[in-house]
């Protein structure tokens, strides 16, 4: 049996090894992607950012449970940040979410970011489509932060959801930035405390007009408004199909995926053929022999001429 | 009289609009860089990392001042978080530096984040340059969060700073994660706040053997404990000459710098002659016709024939 039909059979240790060999960035892995890929193109990405401590996991667990209720099957990809000496990943309060390992509707992956920028995005949107082909209708991408890689991975989800928690103080300053725009759905969780409907306030002030976008409060520890939430998302799903926005922003993820994936292949060129070259350059650059721009134009003609051979 | 020669001699007028050709990514500012580098390499490179709130702006402020009583000249860039949509940026708590601005010997730049992952760090690393060549002793990489991109940063300083509150609960999880293994220097800031000692210890035990890094209590709006940080810098850079290590970092940072120059003008390429294509591409992928995979493989071709003609 070849991969993709296991995976398509739903066959856990072939799903498992399949994302290993995307997140680590394995040639064959891709390749299988793309015999997958027809039968991908049905599940929902919902994006969940949010600060470390905001209560991501325990809201995505929470959710979880509601959409299940409703007959919902649910891909899980986390997002953890990584060692970039050891490469090692931390599980943390996920733990908490290992009941879901007995509900064969719930598949939970978590991703460990290391290497390059931009590294990350990529694994998580070749992860969806294998947790899209195995059937999963709805498919959250939790992560951390708010680096620029977090801001991407909002942009290219079908419906993004940012947790905020009160008293978060500069984090609201941020917010104005940039993710409160990328947002689509608003979380204040932890509502139990003080300064819950200041912020609720506060984040309406902010938004103008724009009263599309809900805030939700709630308790996600004890489940408390959570469902609305969950209801919330199916919402803004069916406003997005509604108004042809879908079809927008899977263009944009399938350009976003696309170049990700030239990029790749580019860095795996110069890996390849340019890594001894490239340090030596790098010498220089430190001796003040040439400046960083000219080492560049350097590798890049050097590229040119590998292109012109191999392609 | 050439940019080159304007920006060594502290003509601010000309260092801004050389800043902002770099933060735009324009050609020519790269360009001007080129003549700049033979005159850079003296400056040491700091970067200040933290989760919003944790008062960054307040404790580089503080380690300013103290520098500055020491004779050394100070450049600060300082990476916000922007919107991804309108391009604009905030100053926040920025602005209680702008007493700095009276002083010739501490320049400030605030840089906005947009644009692909990658660009900041490309940005904020040519700036240095810039800082460097102004004769700036000791030059600051302020950043928010904890995405990737930060921890690229943080990577390629020579002295990474990584800044702490009390009672950041999951933050710890974070650091034992990553940036713990990335910072230099560890800070516990607004250390009169509960738990300071419990987090020094936690850090500590985390660390295990690696005692050599060093953690410093500090109540920076007040000043308390910020000499021994700038010390902790001072002696921290010490340290890296004596045992080689400056060196090490300086060439993974230039083969960084060369990296990012080498993708930044693939993409430039890309765009310029290939985005009507890949739109086409991206259609296709959303309409289950290709895969993303197969799509960047005939990028990739296309890109190897413009290579041909072109270089």
């Amino acid at each position: 049996m070849k991969t993709t039909d296991k995976v398509l059979a739903g066959n856990i240790r072939a799903i498992a090894r399949l994302l290993t060999a995307l997140e680590c960035n394995a040639p064959h892995g891709f390749q299988e992607l793309k015999e997958l890929y027809p039968h991908t193109g049905k599940a929902h990405i919902v994006g969940v950012t949010g600060a470390p401590g905001v209560g991501k996991s325990t809201l995505i667990d929470s959710i979880t449970r509601n959409l299940r209720r409703k007959g919902m099957t649910i891909g899980i990809i986390a997002i953890d940040p990584t060692s970039p000496f050891t490469g090692g990943a931390l599980l943390g309060d996920r733990v908490r979410m290992e009941k879901h390992n007995t509900d064969p509707g719930v598949f939970i992956r978590s991703l460990a970011t290391r290497g390059a920028s931009g590294g990350i995005s990529r694994a998580a949107l070749a992860m969806t489509h294998v947790l899209d082909a195995m059937g999963k209708n709805i498919i959250f991408i939790e992560t951390v932060g708010i680096g620029q890689s977090e801001i991407d991975i909002t942009r290219i989800t079908d419906t993004s959801v940012l947790i905020l928690t009160p008293g978060m103080g500069d984090a609201i300053q941020l917010m104005k930035a940039g993710i409160l725009e990328a947002a689509d759905i608003f979380v204040i969780n932890k509502a139990d405390r003080e300064g819950a409907e200041s912020l609720r306030v506060e984040l309406q002030s902010m938004m103008n007009g724009k009263t599309d976008r809900p805030i939700f409060l709630t308790e996600a520890l004890t489940d408390k408004g959570t469902a609305a939430v969950a209801g919330g998302i199916v919402k803004h799903r069916r406003g997005l199909v509604l108004h042809g926005e879908l079809d927008r922003r899977r263009r944009l993820r399938a350009g976003y995926e696309l170049t990700t994936a030239i990029d790749a292949s580019i860095r795996d060129i110069i890996d390849a053929a340019m890594k001894k070259e490239i340090e030596k350059l790098a010498d220089d650059v430190v001796a003040r022999k040439l400046d960083p721009y000219s080492a560049a134009g350097i590798v890049f003609e050097r590229l040119g001429a590998l292109f012109k051979s191999n392609v």
